[in-house]
């Protein structure tokens, strides 16, 4: 099994490290954070005095290198990269792909990287926050677009394997569409809620039960992650935005007029039950022939129809 | 203690019916679905024929009435109650209050009736879905208005706490202003949020994650309901879906314009926390002398502070 050596330790980078080695691999890690790097020694992982250090390494081992660092780090990561290992095979798991993407063609162009974003996390953060189950039956989003190298997409999607994951498939805009969706929307929409709740001063608070409750949960979130996260995939947030205003403005507009919220109440339970179906299906399970011609098309389709990849058979992707 | 005769026995109807017996009381019920009355008999509460005959039992034995009908049944039942029990102490546990209280004036006028709204509830509905404990720790909204009577508000508030929930006092004006912007809202937020999710197909739903499933529970709740519970409380909650399309729609400009959500996400976090806060607080144990002249006000006061009444002493009603 291929080392992997990760940079940034916090709650994601910190699991992966956890979770790899766990899995039996050899892993070490480097991070900026010096509480981090303190507490991930001390829990008896082995972590590089240096970004440099630790990717010099990657370069002798010939590591996977993971990149878990946030949006603004990203650069400087990159450069230590393109200087310390420069052809490595990297992935990483920041939360938008096509600006990562973008940044690793022009800073580290060398590298075979194939983008990542595990859909698991909690509000808290940094290395004490994580776990090496964190990602235990999570989605795992790797990007696969025309150039992709489907050796190296087979490697990264083994460690995400390891790491307990499915894998769904995407290409760097669609899952950057999706997740403005269903995560950066989400936050916007609970920021939202939870300003108009209090502007209605103690006794809304007062009167405030499950349904205030639920909706304003992840405003919990640090606002400086919400920000990164959100303000980093700028595009299709907008056009989510959008989205959103254009079907409440409707609602009001019908509640103005006619009274009824029939169509907004009924299109948002029919979508609740299709997310609810979702989750309780099965899913086919099929092999993917990742050495056939057509398997990146067969890949993206799997995922646009929201299957998932839960294993490797030599040359085959397992689905579930 | 004053017997309790329950109109309508579902969520909470049920639930008030099982409690106020639980806590001492003779209590008996009537409801329009044979459903609800063929369960609550078989779980051994008295159910009358009619809701007439239960009606004029209450007159018999000077009972509280409570009218736990939906909004759309409740001028049929005020017109029962007019003919039957027509001086009754009465209370109601529909969502909003002002219509109830308007309607109570045109159609039952010389009832004494204290509007009540439990906040407590769950996804599902009828009498099966209810329970004695129901109401435990909920905030319970009394109405205090310029004319209210002393008297029938203590006695109702005694029935709420027996059935062991805390007594919020407000305006019927207020508690439908801050139930558009803590319950009506949200259920319109996560009608759209759960829309725009599911627009973006298979591959969003696969992604979607806390953020998504906590934001869109409530869109699981029966649309009749939630299209009732709304559309009753129109002109607030008109007020409250522009104050969230204002902030949307600020957000969506500074996204475009400048790229920060500073503002949207900071506003959103102190709202979060002052809503944590004030669930973790301690509250002051004072006491409000209900013979008093201003008790309507103190009272008001309490409730906008977001304080609660937790026991009755005599002419005393306890904060805390």
């Amino acid at each position: 099994m291929r080392p992997v050596c990760v940079i940034g330790l916090g709650l994601i980078g910190g699991s992966v490290l956890r979770a790899a080695s766990a899995a039996g691999r050899q892993a070490w890690g480097a991070t900026a954070s010096t509480v981090d790097a303190d507490a991930a020694t001390v829990d008896g992982y082995r972590v590089e005095s240096g970004v440099d250090t630790a990717l010099q390494l990657a370069r002798e081992r010939d590591a996977i290198v993971v990149v878990a660092v946030p949006l603004p780090a990203l650069d400087q990561t990159l450069s230590a990269i393109a200087v310390n290992a420069p052809e490595c095979l990297l992935t990483d798991v920041v939360s938008v792909k096509a600006p990562v993407e973008m940044a690793v063609r022009q800073s580290a162009p060398r590298t075979r990287h194939i983008g990542g974003h595990p859909m698991a996390g909690t509000s808290a953060s940094g290395w004490i926050a994580g776990s090496a189950g964190l990602f235990k039956d999570a989605s795992w989003v790797l990007t696969v677009e025309d150039e992709t190298d489907l050796d190296a997409w087979r490697e990264v999607a083994q460690l995400v394997l390891d790491c307990g994951a499915q894998i769904v498939p995407a290409t760097a805009a669609a899952h950057d569409d999706a997740v403005a969706r269903i995560s950066h929307l989400p936050h916007l929409m609970a920021a939202v809620l939870a300003a108009v709740g209090a502007d209605g001063g103690m006794l809304s608070l007062a009167l405030a039960a499950g349904s205030y409750t639920d909706g304003t949960r992840v405003a919990g979130t640090r606002p400086e992650l919400v920000r990164a996260m959100c303000e980093g995939n700028r595009g299709p947030l907008l056009d989510a935005v959008d989205d959103a205003l254009g079907r409440l403005g409707a609602a009001r507009g019908a509640l103005a007029s006619t009274g009824s919220l029939g169509a907004t109440v009924e299109a948002g339970h029919r979508a609740w039950q299709d997310h609810t179906e979702y989750r309780n299906s099965r899913r086919s399970q099929d092999r993917i022939d990742l050495s056939s011609p057509d398997a990146r098309e067969t890949l993206l389709g799997l995922g646009q129809r929201g299957g998932r990849i839960v294993g490797l058979d030599g040359d085959f992707a397992l689905t579930g």
